[in-house]
């Protein structure tokens, strides 16, 4: 017996899954396109093997282990580094039999589709893992790991990835990008912009940041002038390793069009470390406007990913660091918080912007509405928590009759659990024909309709979004 | 082949299906009944022909154009006039047409399947929108509106309207709806009282409208009590035009009751011009609870419709005015913001005060359990974005367990578009028994009480909540 | 006929139908654990025969009676006593056919299935109420509770309830539970700990409260550390009458953790009755942490039901007192309310929190995901106006992906509507079902998982969640 159901996600309805299970045919073994994630390059550049089951899914898994951590489990005794560097526990197989005694905790979530999907299409495996199987899995998985075909390279292939893009740092030398363009290979990995660590006031060693930054370009990044230029500088660097896109992971989706005496100002007290957290916030606001800016001229395409309260847990932050699994998201505004960037561009041809919230009431309430309006915005899929059957059908659920299909963004991923990705996209695609199954069923699509915008939410709205 | 389905929007499973079919069957030849909306009362005057598909369609329905602007036609191309008198597109031809190539946006949304049924069930046509009909579509739509039986009053028969409501501001000095009386004609056309031009301190021209106002009434409207007395004067004379409510469009629910002595005083900073924001928003919500006091003297229905952002893009507000599709609905309170209201007037026999939002998240957590308690409430059905099918269903789904039927108003279309008002009300009345067969089909309401809900939900509650 | 279908609540495609039924089969005669409710201990005490039918299902219940004073219905003509002491009706048998004439208001309500599942499987009766059978149900009714197996301990063993809690304030002298254990009889009735009126410096009293709690006690509460040793003896009294948990009504979800002099300070101000609105927020946000504190000594489980908005009507408050149907939801938050308890405590092994909201936005955002990281955190069941079908189908769609089923709590009933307890646990037993044949049907869950996952919601979740 498979592990996954071959009509898994498709409606109970003999009739409407029918019609999901033509839909999903057609776009079944399409290319994935993962525009936004945070998959290592080192492992494309090296392609060097995973090292054991335990550091491939659990150790670095953040959805993972914090499902048994909220049932008691140590962190440390998952192998989460400690930021003391104490100790932790390094035996992989004894991991992996923690993992497999707690297995049942995923039932019906996401996390447990993806891994079920992953034992079973990845690595061939179909018992139920349990502490019974754990031992069993633990060998089988291992035995796979030191195959060549199960190297990074080989994995991306199978996978039939298109495009795969990673996210670094402004301040990332893109060594590992570097390593790969010049290994010949031709898997399409680009990078993503992300200057996090030089636009959040608020970022750990900001004011040392921005000397980097300015080291790295040349660029007198003391002044307002030469920030902004050394900004331009490393996205045109960034574009050389194949960046289409920016990235921006802010608290809240707050934008600000000041004066720009004012925001010179607000950037020198950015860089002596004299902002209060209102002015912090107001900062990291004028720079989505200013890089907003920089998109016009340059063509990268802006993510804002708004809304994660991150490292909620001071105790764990302390302990372990970011990325935990103690990142909860809060109510966000973003009619309000958009408007003085899209006063300032929103109308202007060519710009793209996609949104991605963690609020999933601002669907229907201020993203649709605002996205079925202005030209530049586009809705990023559900994120993070949302990325889930029931998420994905209530974002469509939610949006589709206001702002329509063609003003969102296909589908991401955004994981860091590389053999999760066509797990992923494989849930939303389903999902998605779900969804268009359920319209033709009920008169609000034809099947024709339906199969075209099937393939667009799979390859081609998200190929526009990004220019890929 | 039809452009729309006999079934849709019935539900997928067959058995429900046919319980929602034969629910439908016993209301979809009620007439129509439309307590607000924005008709232009002077077609019903003057019955002269519409001009032509494009300004039926296309220019005067923001619904319709921002969906096209959303994915970078530019406004004027689409005819919609500019502020300044400056040049856009003339040709009705041409601006089909462009409509004509991007109907693909509409897949799926409200607007698609309003625009289908008028298309078929007033139209004839039974092809695709499309490119390539643009032109047939336009030849043909354009013959029959030359025709006596595509005029206003011959449609308004045809769609079996049983009552129109339009809504005038209160300096209107109702022309039209005189005409209409003296003309003889039969059609039950009512005008409502919108005062939000001298209602609220940020109106344009908000001090000249008061004097206006006085002028109108013989009232001395300078003075708090002339100003109070100037409202009763054109309430009587919306009543003596049909008016059986008024209509008051604020971008909060905030009511107040304060003493009349500092109500005085902020209606003279008003007139001043003087009112700051917060002020603003007061004396605004002062109002509504002097609205509802007039109410409990006259009888008119008082309806609330809180929450709108309007004109969001300062550059489309600056170029093209109002109304152009750039209003974005926000977060809105209502159970701190009524309280001053019900506190003064909550418990009231005969007040009958209807809520509308844009906020989906308060059906459930605020509306539904006031509109439970207090006996002046009702709930307005799904407002602008909301009314559609998926957000008729999420209405009932929220509020029908906590409020059941009886503190609903049945269905407003609330439209500018005269074509689509059967489509609006058909939609309607399928999504009200779709949700009825599905509670019938899974033991939560017998078939014999859904079929009197269903014409209740479709004749009788509109018809006790305006007292039509 | 029966009142009730055999089917009720199970979905409608008849192969996932069958699946919700088989499910069901499993779980349907567990015995009920009420964790949480508001049970009269004096009725298992005294073991009197319930009075009326208009005292047993009409005068006493907020859900019933605010539905017909929503209706217009004034809450006296229902017999609801005044504060005043003034005219009420008094005749039981009037009570009851204003009631039965309004039946039809409760059309699709969690209340009317509630109630007909009362006349139905308590009373034996299959005719629909209505004002033709009003007189018959009445005295049907009435003849039924004159008999010894209709007393409140022949039906709380009938109804096969293994454990019962009530909810005491902090000042009971727990009377009835005592005479209930002095009685011999065995049917487990237990208290739970609600200190409101001692920890709310804007509780009716408070100062005289807290001196009561010092008097009960032997401890100076003029003093913060003997008022907190003052809760710590009435914990271990409360204890000794069986409760395994207190439970907290805020209207927030705030909690603090200040520095014990600040702490003291503010205890200072409260019991001088000089707190403002935010101190005495901030106050009982303290006395959160200091409970959770607590319970990690004397391992009582921690409930926190927050966000009502109580008494909304300050009419209704004055004339008829609190818990008459006025009390509103309102927005809760929840990621930054409780961050400093969490902060405080929130990794401690063997604290169990258990979170109870009105705001159901709360669900996806900040509840589940904090859930599926603290170990502590555990979510409540759906509360109040969402202990309906379709609240529980919501919750579990909005929670499951993110913090699975483990996170969760069971069912609670929260009643003081006696009768009413087998029909609620019914519809969250039949809606769970639902729930899970869905995640079958769509290859969520296989069969197996499901029926232990069902078995677990009824009764080992609770029983875990509470210690019982």
């Amino acid at each position: 017996m498979p592990l996954t159901d071959p009509d898994r996600l498709f409606p109970a309805d003999p009739a409407t899954r029918d019609m999901a299970r033509a839909l999903y045919e057609g776009v079944k073994d399409l290319p994935i396109i993962s525009p936004h994630g945070h998959c290592d390059p080192r492992w494309f550049a090296e392609n060097a093997r995973f090292p054991n089951p335990a550091e491939l899914f659990v150790v670095p898994d953040h959805y993972v282990f914090r499902m048994l951590v909220s049932q008691g489990v140590p962190m440390p005794a998952l192998g989460v580094p400690r930021v003391d560097g104490g100790e932790t526990e390094r035996d992989p197989r004894t991991i992996w039999r923690l993992f497999a005694e707690h297995y049942h905790l995923f039932r019906a979530t996401p996390s447990g589709m993806w891994l079920d999907h992953s034992f079973e299409h990845v690595f061939g495996l179909d018992e139920k893992l349990s502490a019974k199987t754990a031992d069993a899995y633990y060998d089988h998985i291992d035995a796979c790991l030191a195959q060549d075909e199960f190297r990074p390279r080989a994995l991306f292939e199978r996978f039939n990835i298109e495009a795969l893009a990673t996210t670094e740092g402004a301040l990332d030398d893109l060594q590992w990008h570097r390593m790969i363009r010049e290994s010949g290979w031709q898997g399409r990995v680009i990078t993503t912009y992300r200057p996090d660590a030089v636009v959040d006031p608020e970022f750990e060693g900001f004011a040392a940041n921005i000397e980097q930054l300015g080291a790295l370009t040349g660029e007198n990044t003391v002044t307002w002038e030469g920030y902004l230029n050394a900004h331009r500088a490393r996205r045109a660097y960034f574009k050389g390793f194949g960046a289409t896109a920016s990235d921006h992971g802010h608290p809240t989706a707050r934008t600000e069009d000041l004066p720009q005496d004012e925001a010179r100002m607000l950037f020198q007290k950015a860089l002596a470390g004299l902002c209060s957290p209102a002015e912090a916030d107001a900062f990291r606001g004028q720079m989505l406007t200013e890089m907003a800016r920089m998109s016009l001229e340059d063509g990268l395409t802006l993510q804002i990913h708004a809304g994660a309260r991150r490292n909620h847990s001071a105790q764990v932050f302390a302990q372990h660091g970011r990325d935990k699994g103690f990142d909860i998201p809060g109510r966000t505004d973003w009619v309000g918080a958009l408007k003085p960037m899209l006063d300032a561009v929103g109308l202007e041809p060519g710009l793209r912007v996609i949104l991605f919230t963690l609020d999933e009431t601002v669907y229907s309430r201020e993203l649709a509405p605002m996205a079925g309006a202005y030209p530049c915005l586009t809705l990023g899929p559900p994120w993070w928590f949302f990325d889930s059957h029931e998420g994905i059908i209530r974002f469509r659920e939610a949006t589709t009759e206001t702002c329509g299909f063609y003003n969102t963004a296909g589908f991401n991923d955004d994981t860091r659990a590389f053999c999760s990705i066509p797990a992923r996209h494989d849930v939303a695609r389903r999902s998605d024909c779900t969804y268009l199954a359920t319209l033709v069923a009920t008169g609000r699509l034809s099947m024709e309709d339906a199969a075209e915008v099937a393939i667009d939410l799979t390859c081609n709205l998200a190929r526009k979004a990004y220019r890929l």
